[in-house]
C-alpha cells in the first residue's frame, strides 16, 4: 500500500488536466501541436505520472505514443489485452479535456487499483496517442494508426507551415521515422478497445445527464456545391425572370436542415456559403456552399444524401440553375460493439447513472483502432453549452469522478464477461 | 434643304453609338469615366454632331454637360421649353447604348427635322449629361443635378482612386468648378422633360415588344443584415439544438423572393451573402446578407419592407438568432407624368407599336430632373436576354428607328397638347 494521501480519481483527473494544460506552444492559450516542445513536455509528464501511478511498464513508440501497461494479476494464464486511450495533442487554442480525459481517467483508475493493490484478469494498456487533430501536418489519427500498425508512411513527407517535414520533426526529437510504421502493440492480442471522451456537444448537458454510451461514430460525406444561375440587374429583372443562384442555395440549405432533422442521429450542415463577387444591386449569378452530412449508419447517411441530391436536382431544374458537385470526403460509420455497450449500461446502472445512448458526431481514435478490434466509447458531459475546441471547454469534477467509477466497474464487468 | 443623302434616324443612331464607343479609357472595352480624355473626346464629338445636325446653339456648362438648343419656329410667341437627354459617361466595360441612346436619338430627330426644314412650337433642348454612373467619384446624377441647379458642391472634394479631386479634374479640362452649381438652364421655363433609354432588363424582349412606357422610376431601400447565431460543431450539435445563422438567412432570402413576387413591379434581391470565416464542419454562427428592395410607389415598397421586417423578426425569434440591420440607401419613387404617358401611348399606337407600360427598376437622370419638372420615359427593348452594363448590351436598328419615329410623333403630340 502507498503511504500517500488518498486522492479520489475525479479530483486527480481534474488536477492532471490543469497541469498538462500549462504546456503550450502559445503562451496565453492551450495549443499542443505534434512534436513541438510543449508536445514533448506532455509526453514526458505522462510517462512520469504513469510510472508514479503504478504502471508496470511505460514505453514510447516512434510516432510519440506513450503506452502504459498495467499487468494482469499473476493468477491469470495467458492474459488478454484490453486497451484504452485517447490523444494528447490539441487544436489551436483548444480545451483541456478533449482527448486528455481519455488518457488521464484510466491512468487515475490504475493509480487507484495500484493504491489498493488490485489487478485485473487481463493486461491493460493505456495509450496516450501523440496526434489526432492534424493541426501541424493535416494528418489525423497519426497516433492510433501507428498503434495498430496502419501508419501511412506517405504522411512523413508532409510539411508544416514553416516547411519542416514530419520526418524531420520526428527525427529532431530523437525518434526514428523509419520505424513509425512499426505496430506499437500486439494487435492480435487485443480483446477490446474503449475510449472515454468529452462529448464535445450539448446533448448530455441539455438532458441533464452526466454520461452517455456511444452507439457509433458517425460516418460522413462532405461536398462542395457550385450553383450557377444568371447574374442580372437587381432593379430591372422581374422576380419571375430571374435565375438566382442564392435563392437556389437557400432552398437547398433549408431542405438539408429539414431532411436531417427528420431522422434522429443524422446531422447536416451548410457551413460555408458565399455569393462570389456579390453586389447589393446584382441578382446572384453564382453561389458556393458546402454540405457536411453525418449519420451513425452509412445507410442512413446515404438515404439522406440521395434525398438531398434529388431535391437539389429538382430545385436547379425549376430555377434554371446548374449545380456542380465535388465530393471532398467520405468516411464510413463505425459502430460500437453491442456487447460492450451493454456492459457500459450495466456499469452506469450500478452507479445510479441514467443509461443513455447517443451517436458521436465527431471522429475519435476509436474509429481507427476500431478497424482492428471491437471498440466502445463513453461520453462525459461537456459544460458551457457543449462547447469544445475552445478554452471554454469544461467538465465537472463530479462527472469526472462518476466517469472514473463507472469505467472501473466496466473494467470489472469486462473481466467477468471475458 | 440639305444636299446630303438621307439617313434614316435609326441607322444614324446606330452609327453614332458605334462611333462614340471608340472613345474609351481602356482600349479593348468601353469605359468612359468623368473628365477623362475619352470623356472629353465624347463631349467634343457630341458638340460637333449637334452643330452638324442643325441645332441653333450648342453650349457647355461647368460640369461637362453639352446642351443643344433647337429653337421653336418663329411664329411661336414666348415659346415653352421641352428638354430631353441622358448621360454619356459609362460604367467600366459598359454598353454602347446605356445613356447615349437618349442623347443621340433626339439629336437624330433634330437632324431629321432640320433636314426637312421643320421646327416645333417650343424650344427643344437636348442635353448630354456628363455623369450619371458615378464610376470615378461615386457621385451619381452629377450632370442632371447641375442642369437643374441642384448640384451638391460637397462632391467637388471627392477623390478618385488616384487621389485626384473632382475639383482638380474639372479644372484640368479648363472648366470652372466654382461655377458647377450654376443652373445650366432656365428651370422655370421647362414644360416637360423626357428621356429615352435602353430598358436594361428582359421584360420587353420577353414579351416581344419593341418599346415600353415607363410608369415610374422605382424607389428603393438597401440594407445590410448581420445575423448572429451560435457557431457549433457540425458533427456533435443535433439539428434541434442549433442556432444556425445561415439557415435563418436562407429563410429570409426565400421570403424576400416570395413577398416581392406577389406584387407586380416590386423586386427584392439578396445580392451579397456570406458566412464569414465559414468552415465546412462548423454550424454557421454568423451570416451577412444585403437586401435591395424596389417598387414603383413608395407605399408598395414600404409595405413589402414591413412584411419582410416582421418575417425576419419571427425567423430570428424562432431560431434564437440576432439580426442587426444597417440601412445604406433609401430613395423615393418618381412617378412619370400621366398626361405625357398618354401622349406616348398615342404616339406608339400611331406607329402600330403595342402599348405597354412597365416601371423602371434602375435609376435614371429623369429621376433628378423630375424633381424640378414633369417627366416621362420611353424604354427601348434590350437584346441579348436584357443584359446591360456589359459589352453584350445591344438594341436593333429597327427598334432604334421605331423609337425615333414614335418620339418624333410624341413631340408633335406634345406641341398639340401644349
Amino acid at each position: 500500500m502507498s503511504s500517500k494521501p488518498f486522492i479520489a480519481p475525479g479530483a486527480r483527473i481534474m488536477a492532471w488536466c490543469e497541469a498538462l494544460a500549462t504546456h503550450t506552444d502559445q503562451p496565453g492559450n492551450l495549443t499542443c501541436a505534434y512534436m513541438t516542445p510543449a508536445h514533448r513536455a506532455v509526453a514526458g509528464q505522462l510517462d512520469a505520472w504513469m510510472r508514479e501511478a503504478g504502471f508496470d511498464d511505460v514505453r514510447h513508440d516512434h510516432v510519440g505514443n506513450v503506452i502504459g501497461l498495467y499487468r494482469a494479476d499473476r493468477n491469470t494464464d495467458k492474459p488478454a489485452l484490453v486497451c484504452t486511450g485517447s490523444h494528447y495533442d490539441t487544436v489551436r487554442d483548444g480545451g483541456k479535456y478533449d482527448g486528455r480525459l481519455g488518457i488521464l481517467l484510466p491512468m487515475a483508475i490504475v493509480a487507484d487499483l495500484h493504491a489498493h493493490g488490485r489487478r485485473l484478469p487481463y493486461d491493460l494498456e493505456v495509450v496516450a496517442f501523440a496526434e489526432e487533430e492534424g493541426l501541424r501536418f493535416g494528418s489525423t489519427f497519426l497516433g492510433s494508426s501507428a498503434y495498430i500498425g496502419r501508419f501511412d508512411n506517405s504522411v512523413l513527407d508532409r510539411t508544416d507551415a514553416a516547411g519542416i517535414s514530419m520526418r524531420a520533426a520526428i527525427e529532431a526529437v530523437g525518434l526514428d521515422p523509419a520505424r513509425a510504421g512499426d505496430s506499437a502493440t500486439d494487435v492480435g492480442r487485443i480483446r477490446h478497445y474503449f475510449e472515454v471522451h468529452i462529448e464535445q456537444g450539448p446533448v448530455l448537458l441539455d438532458r441533464g445527464l452526466p454520461l452517455g454510451i456511444v452507439t457509433a461514430i458517425n460516418g460522413g460525406v462532405r461536398r462542395v456545391l457550385t450553383l450557377t444561375g444568371v447574374a442580372s440587374h437587381a432593379g430591372t429583372t422581374p422576380m419571375d425572370m430571374r435565375r438566382d443562384a442564392a435563392c437556389a442555395a437557400a432552398e437547398i440549405i433549408l431542405y438539408v436542415e429539414q431532411r436531417c432533422a427528420s431522422v434522429a442521429g443524422v446531422v447536416g450542415t451548410v457551413g460555408t456559403l458565399q455569393v462570389p463577387n456579390g453586389s447589393v444591386n446584382v441578382v446572384p449569378g453564382a453561389c458556393r456552399l458546402s454540405l457536411d452530412l453525418r449519420a451513425p449508419e452509412d445507410g442512413m447517411r446515404d438515404a439522406a444524401l440521395a434525398d438531398i441530391e434529388a431535391r437539389i436536382a429538382e430545385i436547379c431544374q425549376r430555377r434554371g440553375v446548374r449545380c456542380d458537385t465535388e465530393e471532398v470526403m467520405r468516411k464510413t460509420a463505425c459502430a460500437c460493439a453491442p456487447d460492450e455497450r451493454a456492459l457500459w449500461a450495466k456499469a452506469m446502472a450500478a452507479h445510479g447513472a441514467p443509461v443513455f445512448e447517443l451517436p458521436s458526431g465527431a471522429g475519435h481514435d476509436a474509429m481507427m483502432v476500431g478497424q482492428a478490434t471491437s471498440m466502445s466509447m463513453l461520453f462525459v458531459r461537456c459544460g458551457n453549452g457543449g462547447i469544445s475546441h475552445n478554452p471554454l471547454e469544461t467538465i465537472t469534477v463530479e462527472d469526472a469522478q462518476l466517469a472514473a467509477q463507472v469505467t472501473e466497474t466496466f473494467l470489472r464487468e469486462l473481466a467477468a464477461a471475458a
